[in-house]
């Protein structure tokens, strides 16, 4: 197949679009493509032997045979007999990711705390700390917390463990100066703190924490191998990470997947960004409370009216499915415009989707296109708390698995 | 660049996102990558001397020349020294698509009509027919009487024409037994017929209208280039073609872009997909007719008001105002959604947005997040009532572009 056309969906009906603009390819390039397919197969699929990645990717063993002993002489992967074989005769060696060798440091700034973890190849949480951070702060006052947990952790690490990237989850919106909500995305002052604690590390990248997350469930998830994903992050705001071809979605500016920000009930609420009747305002967390009757926002609220609702308290259960129907609502419109395979809900919208999945499917079936609609699968999400630092690994390993003994790569 | 990145949106801020799974490339591929950079330069920037396209895509000149004698050789494009050069020395040669040899055919089922056409490599158009189609046919009726239109234009072919590639553009709405509006999408029964009517001719693969068009406002229209955008077509039903990244995007069965059926307004008319509100129902051709006191649905009534409205007759001009105030609103949705680089408006979309510019941008303003607002570029679309036949033809070569020497080619 075209490598241009790789990242395309297999679906039956529709295979013949053009191909983007088909890059260039030399012989360095080529090898540093395959070193990378190897490298990701076990980052993703674990301990793989070298007659299966063969099969799996297409080359001749020998070439598998030199990818393998270039990636395990760079340190990135070891290649062992397996410990049993169910075939006699020589047994294929198994090349297996060095997770507590090599490791990427990975960050969140949530809405009400900070959390660090470093993450081995392999995707294996290796260490992992958490604190408070105050609401309101503005994400560059993160980055000193975030460091010294990271350097906390990094006293325990082996003498020979290596850091290949560092990645940071950040909620991406912030107010404006005229009160409108404002997307900060990933924000140079945060890039600039951060190279500054960490002068002579890998630069550490800044991502959306939808986008994230979805990138986290696509990977290791509940949408594991998925092509076309839209997750939908629900809290205190609302976004969507869309993953389509199995390309992360980004828009030109980095800024897609606002989707708490479409204008679902012109007549409804104004929003905190200056408009009225956002999807944000019928689905978000203080929508759920203002249905329950609940005043206050915080986590432990959101929780409090999920328990009640699953206890059978009326107004708790009302409120449940007012935002389920909402959920439904918007979710249809998403399916129209996107046709994706999977709709993952996390956060709060997990737990909303769980007791009101009835009520969403109910709208969806109404509102979406039937061809749509009748492919497409909705999912709560699998990794929850742990799913932003998971996705910030993938995010810091990318330069790695695009190029293995570049850059950045241990000797 | 690592190759699976290249499809990126070349965006300053957010430069890192994890590859999508590499494919596994080997010394066939790539030069059947090679071979298809350089037709495909000279297919979307026409004649190009040898010497720029070493430079543009980052091959050496041996390479060059010999990619460039063996697309010769298949007689695909010429090598002629330049009539004019500016510098002293020998000249490069410059390499020029064979736009009277090698063609596509391109065809397009449009509610009132069919057409169809010869389109040169390089995309020209070489010849052009088209007749009517009842409205309310099925697409397989179409088969035939496009079979006869393109036949009639091959008698006038020359001798050594070469026929590599064959689409068809449909409008991808049917209605249902249940009466709801379905997709037909790329179609079987189409297939089937149109294999019979060419037995030994290149395959016709068939893609929805609007992707179509964005594609040909992507490669040779008003979005050349852009890697971000949003082509929205109006006329009886409104859809979109989305590109992200420089890829269309398609969703999980080909059926994304259905925008015309996003709910805007849940107390809105009722649509004939079965659901209410949809944006259809708001910035559709019916709306505009519906707002201007006209009752009757036809192009030539759809011209007649913004005629009128051009004119200054307060009824057309009040629905011209309403229709772009409901345009501005679903495409801040979809700015907010998707953060392309540009939003095109084609068909009669086209018109409403000349002539509601400033409320289509008020709208915009009031309603889409600032960061994504400040980015996005509107224009209306500039290839017209030939979009859709130049699109199919990019789709027809999209298998030549990908692989110039293999399957189809010409010997």
């Amino acid at each position: 197949m075209h490598p241009a056309l790789s990242g395309l969906p297999p679906t039956g009906r529709s295979p013949d679009v053009p191909a983007p603009p088909a890059p260039a390819a030399n012989q360095e390039e080529v090898r540093r493509q395959n070193l990378g397919a190897v490298l990701r197969h076990v980052h993703v699929h674990g301990p793989t032997s070298r007659a299966e990645l063969t099969a799996r990717l297409g080359l001749n063993r020998s070439t598998i045979r030199a990818l393998a002993a270039d990636l395990a002489a760079a340190g990135l992967v070891t290649e062992k007999a397996p410990t049993t074989t169910r075939r006699a005769g020589r047994p294929s060696l198994v090349v297996s990711p060095r997770s507590t060798r090599v490791y990427a440091r990975a960050m969140t700034i949530e809405p009400d705390r900070l959390r660090a973890a470093r993450v081995g190849l392999g995707g294996r949480v290796l260490d992992l700390r958490e604190v408070e951070h105050p609401r309101g702060s503005c994400p560059a006052d993160a980055v000193r917390p975030l460091s010294w947990l990271i350097r906390d952790m990094e006293r325990t690490a082996g003498p020979d463990a290596i850091c290949v990237g560092a990645a940071v989850a950040v909620t991406d919106t912030t107010h404006g100066r005229d009160g409108r909500i404002r997307i900060a995305g990933p924000d140079d002052a945060l890039r600039v703190a951060f190279d500054a604690e960490f002068p002579s590390g890998p630069p550490v990248v800044a991502g959306d924490m939808a986008d994230i997350a979805a990138l986290a469930e696509q990977v290791r998830g509940v949408a594991a191998g998925v092509d076309d994903l839209v997750y939908l992050h629900g809290g205190p705001g609302v976004s969507a990470g869309i993953i389509i071809g199995g390309r992360l979605v980004r828009g030109h500016g980095g800024h897609s997947g606002k989707v708490g920000h479409m204008v679902v009930n012109p007549h409804g609420h104004p929003c905190r960004c200056g408009s009225r009747g956002c999807w944000e305002t019928e689905i978000g967390d203080a929508a759920l409370l203002r249905h329950a009757g609940r005043d206050q926002e915080s986590p432990d609220t959101v929780a409090e009216v999920l328990r009640a609702a699953a206890d059978g308290e009326p107004a708790a259960r009302a409120a449940v499915e007012q935002v389920a129907d909402w959920l439904g609502f918007g979710v249809a419109n998403l399916v129209n415009v996107v046709n994706p395979d999977t709709v993952v809900f996390g956060g709060s919208l997990r737990e909303v989707y769980l007791a009101g999945a009835e009520t969403v499917h109910r709208r969806l079936d109404e509102l979406a296109l039937p061809a749509s609609r009748e492919q497409v699968q909705l999912r709560p999400a699998a990794l929850g708390g742990t799913a932003a630092l998971v996705g910030a690994a993938e995010l810091a390993f990318a330069h790695l698995l695009a190029d293995p003994l570049g850059g950045a790569a241990p000797a």
